[in-house]
């Protein structure tokens, strides 16, 4: 019963190899042209027709497992991941000096899908968390405006509200890799301050216009209730179009951590421009200038001028799974899986190379594959044993493509890490182990 | 600084009613064809020119927040919600003489969007959750087949995977609303055992197609590793289709109550049928009638036959804010909001009456529409202070309209209660109060 979607014969043989290495079609499995038994035996693992075992003649006989013949655990309130899984956490090292200055990491080589479940979202705080009463929190729109207003939180439940998918990046995320040195650690430590969630919220265009934005606006200062005041400067155009006060993350109100009870989301824009806690809009007649816009987020040139209010992240990519300490267990087929995400807007193409970039073959995106959120690609691929360079390289719906690591570095000067995109390489030894090279 | 979207013209006036009784239309907001503010009386609340408040002079002379003043909380390895959200959580009645026996709800009077976060996703056991060891954890499939097979959860991880957002609902959701008295109770009592979640695995396809399906094979037999044991028959059809052997939930390993270390997602099919726990699948020629399948979850019919196998569900809605508990809080404009499915793909419409079905506007439906998953809709309300009765009636892509409290009871014999699908009305009296008629 081989399955072939729609009844469609295929036109080429999905078995041949896309690309060196051993990497197979995309649609290979999908559109039914390899399986793991069948005459294929590039497919075959070891001496077994397949992955799985042969199973025994009774394959049932051995007897209920323990979990079988005890009743099991009652209803909770609220679920907690099963104990088998207590490693899959955000990691953090506290600064001494100043300990609510700092970031924890999403575990995405421990992860699937696209979504990042709220308990394992990336924080980010430059003074802590703040504990804030949600009945006495209030958020003023001032400045350039006909009416300044504010608004309680029950209030803004009345408004109209929008669900998006997005992810949102730290601008230091990936800053490890942006040195000359690749870094030899695990996924969650280089990559890690990247999530993705469905946010729920209002159109900040609603507030804006309820308040009445003056002629010669054009930007907008967002502070947080946080105690840093984290306050970052947005380009008016941006704030009308598609950022939302988001109340809601993967349905549940904010976590704290997220900016309970509200923040923004800016959508493909540097993390920290979705300011959380946010108490106050003041719009304005250019860039605030705020501490955290001046201090830190710049980046210098080679040429030694510096980009300032450099908001928008570039299409990027890394493979997950295999990934460092994530490794191999003997040559055979796996599935290449990786997220791929761009702030300008979709993914259009996601290329995998497994010989260190001489051939590219192109990976299946999950479906739907939504604007300014992370996307799941997946490449069948059948290692043979020996030593590999796998390698992933997204390209936008604009066409721009995700940079190498050298040519990144041709525009920035030595030690800047922001909005860091280059391709992430991993190397696999004959013992499958993963190295960053 | 009006709100066009690509400088288009409005073609009609959007502020005028779309339906009785307030109802305005679905892109009044999203088209700026209406303001809080502005010229149109009918959207004032009260004596204010909008929900919000007009701030004062100096909008944040007031001095800062107590949690501003105060370095906040540090990082956390898995996070929770806030303290102020405790209230948010699922609810359940224990059963004392089986307390592993029964179910716990979703609060989604108390959410938005479309995604369950894990720990708010809807339970149901026959015997509690088991402890499973996932490394002594293996998926048995044999019964008409080539090759009987063992699966690990490791080795499962290096098949081919696939994502997908589907709603799961138990098949004695709503199961109160059936009855001749509408319930007095919230959405949480009456509609709460369904969730939303992405899953991703493996297509089962794919395993069936390693073992080898042999002719005459019609059905399977899937079984839990629970001391329920818990077996369903599904069409061999529907297993080949895009039913997965899902590893992850919302990005992270399963949650022990939702069938960790691997279920069944069974799209659109009655909540039992995803098999959770999932130890062994038996290919058969014929459903195997398992104590599940003959002692529950069949339907009496009017004409004193019964329908066994019926596992598809029809297009469902309900309006969730407002709805019981959560009330108006004076005349004024307000988002109706709420919940559509289908079990046979996507949502098509959405309509949404204020005046018990009189009249009927269409809901916006918040993008993307996707198969097999919840939609949230919502519409834009100006509520009078009158009595009011708020409706919502779903339709699927292929045509097929939620039918009425009373059409549906004119199918199934009295104390039916599965598989319900009746539109929910909620009655709104002149102070705001939502009850269930």
């Amino acid at each position: 019963m081989a399955r072939k979607r729609n009844g469609e014969s295929l036109g080429q043989d999905l078995g041949e190899p896309a690309a060196g290495n051993g990497l197979l079609h995309r649609r290979a499995f999908l559109q039914g042209g390899i399986a793991f038994t069948g005459g294929a035996a590039a497919l075959a693992v070891g001496s077994q027709p397949g992955l799985a075992a042969s199973a025994q003649a009774n394959p049932i006989g051995n007897g209920s497992p323990p979990w079988m013949t005890t009743p099991g655990k009652l209803f909770s309130p609220y679920g907690m991941p099963a104990e088998a899984e207590s490693g899959v956490v955000r990691t953090f090292a506290l600064n001494k000096l100043a300990p609510g200055v700092g970031s924890s990491r999403t575990p995405h080589h421990r992860l699937d899908g696209t979504i990042t479940p709220n308990g394992l979202h990336f924080e980010r705080y430059h003074n802590g968390v703040p504990d804030i009463d949600p009945a006495k929190h209030e958020l003023v729109i001032h400045g350039l405006v006909d009416r300044p207003l504010v608004f309680s939180l029950d209030k803004l439940l009345r408004y109209p509200m929008e669900s998006h998918i997005r992810f949102i990046e730290c601008a230091g995320n990936s800053a490890s890799a942006a040195g000359a040195a690749p870094p030899q650690a695990n996924v969650q430590s280089i990559h890690g301050l990247l999530s993705c969630s469905e946010w729920t919220g209002v159109p900040l265009s609603v507030l804006l216009d309820e308040a009445g934005v003056q002629k010669g606006a054009s930007w907008i200062l967002a502070e947080g209730a946080d105690a840093a005041g984290m306050g970052r400067s947005i380009p008016l155009d941006k704030a009308m179009d598609d950022t939302i006060l988001a109340l809601y993350q993967n349905g549940e109100a904010l976590r704290p951590e997220q900016g309970y009870p509200m923040r923004l989301v800016v959508p493909g824009f540097q993390g920290n421009i979705n300011v959380k806690w946010l108490r106050r809009i003041k719009v304005t007649d250019g860039p605030t200038q705020t501490r955290d816009e001046i201090a830190h987020y710049t980046e210098l040139m080679k040429d030694g001028k510096a980009r300032q209010f450099w908001l928008e992240y570039g299409p990027k990519s890394f493979i997950a799974r295999p990934s460092f300490g994530v490794n191999l267990t003997g040559p055979g087929y796996y599935e290449i899986s990786g997220l791929a995400w761009s702030g300008t807007g979709r993914v259009a193409k996601v290329e995998v190379s497994a010989d260190g970039g001489k051939s590219w073959a192109e990976a299946a995106l999950n479906e739907p594959v939504l604007s300014k959120a992370l996307t799941r690609f997946r490449l069948p691929w059948q290692w043979d044993g020996q030593p590999a360079v796998l390698m992933s390289r997204a390209t936008d719906e604009r066409g721009i493509v995700q940079p190498t690591h050298d040519e990144w570095s041709a525009t920035f000067a030595p030690g800047q890490i922001y909005m860091y995109n280059g391709i992430q390489n991993w190397a696999i030894n004959d013992k499958g182990e993963v190295a960053n090279v």
